[in-house]
C-alpha cells in the first residue's frame, strides 16, 4: 500500500510504518545537513501567516506536499537548537536514545496518570529516578524506598512550583489558611524567573518574595548571612519563613549557592530547602563535580533538568523530594472516575498526584534508553568534553585583551565580554548588545546575554551533542571578526 | 555503520538513521498485533522492580537488548490505549499523522518558549488554532486578530488552572489581594477534578468553590437557576464571585451544561466564564453537533483536547481565549536572559506567558499534520463513526432487559448497567462492580465506571481510532458473558 496511492487512514500499521520511516529518512537528512542552516532563525515576525491558507483544508493534502511545505515554510523559521553551533541559553539536548524513546512513547500513546494505566510508565519512571538519584550520589530519604521519591517534571518550572505548593500548604495546615499573606520565600537576586512565577501561582504576596541581592563578590552566589538576616528581620515583623531556594548552576553565569551554610539555616528555621540543578545536576554524575551539591542533604527537593544537558530529548525535568505525602496531600485528586483496586488499596504509586496536569505521556522512556545506551562512564564522558570545550573557548577570550572573563567558568558556560576602550560602561553595554545581534546575524553561531552588575553580558554555553573543538573555534573567529570590524567603527 | 558493532554516539545522522527505521518497524508491528496483547496490563503491583537492576549500567547495553526488554518487560505493563478494543476512561488518540507531528518535533528537538527561539514554533500554533477555531466555528474574537487566540497546553487540567489564575488576578488586581479569601468559583458537581484541583493551586479557599448539584433530572446538567440562587447567596454573604466552569461533555456521563443560560448570568454578573469541552468539543466540528456549544460566544475561555477524540497524539490541549493580556498579566516573566528584539518590540507573541512552564515543545506540528493529512471532511467522518458505534452498543444493551441504560447517551460514551433483580441499589452497585473487573480481567475489552445519584454505572466510550462494529460487538459479548455469569451465581 503507497499513501501516494491511497489516502492516510486514522491508523493503519502498514502506512504507519511507510510515513515513519519517510519521517525517520527526513530528520537523519536534518542532521546530516544541519550544520548548513542559520543557527538563529532569520524570519521575520509574521512570516508564516504569508505563506499558509487562513485555513485548514477539507480533504486530505499530500504527504509529499506536506514534507514540501516543512523544507520550505517550516525549516526557515526554527532556530537550531540542536546544531552544533548553539551556543545559547542553556542546551536542550537530543539524542539518538533520547530520539527512540521519544518515538517509543509516541507510537506506544498511552496516558499514565494511574499506576493502572500503564503499569510500566510509573514503575519505570520510579525505577530510573532510582538510578539517576545514585548516579547523582543523592542521599537515600530522596529515593523511593523510604518515604520520598523521584518523578519526572515537563520543565524545573513545574517542579519548583510543586514544591512550593507542597510546602504553602504543609505550612498552611499548621497555621491556617488566612495566614497566607504572611508566608515568605527566599532566593537570590540569580534565582530563575520561574520561581517567581511560582510564587505567582500560588498566591504568595510579591512583597513576600526575598529575592536577595547578590554581587561579584560571591560570583553572584547567595549569602548565607544575608539570608539569614532577612529571615530574622522577618520574623521579627510577624511574618512565616517558609521556603528557600537555592541555584546550582544559575541561567545567568553558573552560579552555585552555597547549599551547605544555606541547608543549615533552613533547617535550623524550620523551613522548605529546594535546591534547582536544572543546568548543573548533570555535571554532578562526575566525581569531580559531585562537590558543587555537597549539602543536597539538607534540602527537601532537588530538581535537575535531564532534558538541558544530559542528552534526554525535552521534556524530561527530574524532580526528587523526601517527602512525597507533603507533595500529594498538595495536589491529589481521587474522582469516582479513575478510582481503581491498586490505588484504593494504596499499593502504587499514582503520579497524577505529584504534579499539575493529570494526563502524562511515558517519558521514563526515553531517559531509560539513554542511560541503557550511554551507561554512566559514556555519559560522565559527555559532559567532561563539554566542559574541557568551555575551558577550550574561556582560554581563547582571555588571550585577546579586547575581552574579558566577567565571572569565573565553572561548569560549560563562559561570560565573557567586550572591554570597553575608555571605562564607559554605558557604551560598554550597547557595544556588547550589538556584538551579540552582528555575530547571531550571520547565522554561523547563536549566543545569548545576561546583565550582571549592570554589565550587558554575553554567554556562550557549550552542550549541543554534536558540538566539537572546530565549532567552537569558528565561533571563536565570528565574535573576533564582528568585534574588530565594531571597534573599528567607534 | 551498524549500531551492532559500533557504540552509538549521542547524535549521528547515519546511526539516528538506522535506529530510526528500526523502531519505526518495532511500532508498526506492534500496531499490527495489537489486537493479541489483554487491553489492561494484568501485572501485579511491583512486577517491573524485580525485572530491572538497581543500577543504570556503567557501559552501554546494546540496542538489541533493549529492544527484547521493551517486548519482555515494558509491554506487559502496557494498557493499550490504543487497541480497538479499549473503551475506558476517553480515548486518547495516537494517529499516523500525529505520531510524524511527534516524531518531528522530537527530531528538530527545539523549546519555544518565546518567538525567536523558533518562531515557526509560535507562529504554526497560532495558525492552526485559529483553523480549529474555525472549524469549531468559534466567535471570532477568540482568534488571533483581535485581542484573543489560542495556545496549546498540555491537558485540560492546565487549561482551566491557567484561566482560572487569570480571572483571579483580573480580580484581585480591582478588589485587592488581600480579598483572596473572599473569591468564590461555581460548576457542577460533574465538572472534571482538575478544576477543583486548580483552584487548590491558586489558593481559592476549598469553602469557596460552589460545586453545585446535579441529578439525572437534568441529566447531570449544571441548573441556570441553582446557579442564580448560589450567586446571590454569595454576593449577599459579601463573598465575590469571580468564576463560572461549565462543561460540554462531562468525564462521568457527557453531561452538556446550558452554555446560553450559562453565559447570561455570568456575563450580568461580571464573572469569568470557562468552558471546558475537553472531549466533546471534537465533535462540534460536526455541523449536526455544533449547537452543543451554543453560548460559547458569552465564554471568556473554550477549551477542547485535540488529544482526546482528535487524532492528535497526547498532549495537544487546544485554549482559546479572548482577553489575552489577562493571561499574559497573570503568568508573564520577563527575565534579562530572554529578552530580545522582537519580545520588547511587542511585535510577536511569547507563549511562555501564557502557561505554566518556561519550555514548550513544538505541538503545533502534529495538529498542523492531522489538519493536513486528513481535512475537514474526514476528521467529521471519524467523529461521526463513533458516535454510530456508540449507538449500535446502545441498542445492543436496550435489547437485553438484563441491562439498563442510565443516561442517555449524547456523543460517544454509554453509560449503563446490569438491573438489580430486586430494587437493591447496594447489592446493584457490587454487582456491576464485579462485572467490571470481571469483563477487564479477560483482558479482551477495557472499560470504566463513574457513580450517578449513588449508583455505580458502566462507560463504554468509543473513540480509539481502530474501533470497529466488530469489537464493540466482541465487548457486548464478553458484558453478556460475564453478566450470565454473575447472575448465574447470584
Amino acid at each position: 500500500m503507497s499513501t501516494r496511492e491511497s489516502e492516510l487512514k486514522p491508523m493503519d500499521a502498514e502506512q504507519l510504518r511507510e510515513c515513519g520511516h519517510k519521517m525517520v529518512d527526513f530528520i537523519a537528512d536534518y542532521y546530516k545537513t544541519i550544520e548548513n542552516f542559520p543557527v538563529l532563525s532569520q524570519v521575520e515576525p509574521g512570516y508564516l501567516h504569508k505563506l499558509l491558507p487562513d485555513s485548514a483544508p477539507t480533504h486530505p493534502d499530500s504527504l509529499q506536499h506536506v514534507f514540501d511545505d516543512i523544507q520550505d515554510k517550516i525549516l526557515p523559521g526554527i532556530t537550531h537548537w540542536q546544531s552544533p553551533n548553539y551556543f545559547a541559553y542553556y542546551p536542550s539536548n537530543s539524542s539518538i536514545a533520547g530520539f527512540m524513546g521519544e518515538m517509543l512513547s509516541a507510537g506506544l500513546s498511552i496516558v499514565g496518570f494511574s499506576w493502572i494505566a500503564s503499569p510500566a510508565a510509573t514503575e519505570l519512571e520510579k525505577i530510573v529516578l532510582d538510578w539517576l538519584g545514585k548516579m547523582l550520589k543523592l542521599p537515600e530519604d530522596f529515593l523511593s524506598v523510604g518515604q520520598g521519591g523521584g518523578v519526572i517534571q515537563g520543565t524545573a518550572s513545574e517542579a519548583v512550583l510543586v514544591v512550593l505548593l507542597a510546602a504553602r500548604d504543609k505550612f498552611l495546615r499548621k497555621v491556617g489558611k488566612i495566614s497566607l499573606g504572611k508566608l515568605v520565600v527566599y532566593a537570590s537576586d540569580q534565582t530563575h524567573s520561574a520561581f517567581q512565577k511560582a510564587c505567582q501561582i500560588g498566591g504568595i504576596h510579591p512583597e513576600n518574595c526575598r529575592l536577595l541581592r547578590t554581587d561579584s563578590s560571591t560570583n553572584y552566589a547567595l549569602s548565607p548571612n544575608v539570608l539569614s538576616e532577612a529571615i530574622s528581620r522577618d520574623i521579627a515583623n510577624g511574618l512565616i519563613p517558609f521556603f528557600l531556594c537555592g541555584t546550582v548552576g544559575t541561567t545567568s553565569s553558573t552560579a552555585v549557592d552555597p547549599l551547605i551554610a544555606l541547608g543549615k539555616i533552613a533547617k535550623s528555621c524550620g523551613i522548605w530547602f529546594h535546591v534547582d540543578a536544572a543546568y548543573a545536576g548533570s555535571a554532578c554524575i562526575c566525581p569531580e563535580y559531585r562537590q558543587y551539591i555537597d549539602g543536597v542533604e539538607e534540602a527537601d527537593s532537588f530538581n535537575l533538568n535531564a532534558h538541558k544537558w544530559f542528552l534526554t530529548n525535552f521534556d524530561c525535568s527530574a524532580l526528587w523530594i523526601k517527602d512525597r505525602n507533603a507533595l500529594i496531600q498538595a495536589l491529589s485528586t481521587n474522582p469516582e472516575f479513575l478510582k481503581n483496586k491498586a490505588s484504593q488499596a494504596n499499593l502504587v504509586v499514582d503520579y497524577k498526584d505529584w504534579q499539575i496536569p493529570l494526563g502524562r505521556r511515558f517519558r521514563s522512556l526515553k531517559l531509560w534508553m539513554v542511560l541503557r545506551l550511554y551507561g554512566l562512564e559514556n555519559l560522565q564522558s559527555y559532559i567532561r568534553n563539554h566542559i574541557n570545550l568551555a575551558k577550550h573557548f574561556e582560554r581563547l577570550v582571555t588571550q585577546d585583551p579586547r575581552f574579558e572573563i566577567v565571572t569565573p567558568r565553572v561548569f560549560s558556560l563562559v561570560c565573557f565580554r567586550l572591554l570597553p576602550a575608555s571605562k564607559d560602561e554605558a557604551l560598554a553595554n550597547k557595544m556588547n548588545h550589538d556584538l551579540l545581534n552582528d555575530v547571531n546575524s550571520t547565522g554561523k553561531a547563536f549566543m545569548s546575554h545576561t546583565v550582571l552588575s549592570g554589565k550587558y553580558v554575553l554567554r556562550l554555553a557549550v552542550g549541543a551533542p554534536l558540538t566539537e573543538e572546530r565549532h567552537v573555534n569558528a565561533a571563536w573567529s565570528v565574535l573576533q571578526e564582528k568585534a574588530s570590524a565594531l571597534l573599528g567603527t567607534l
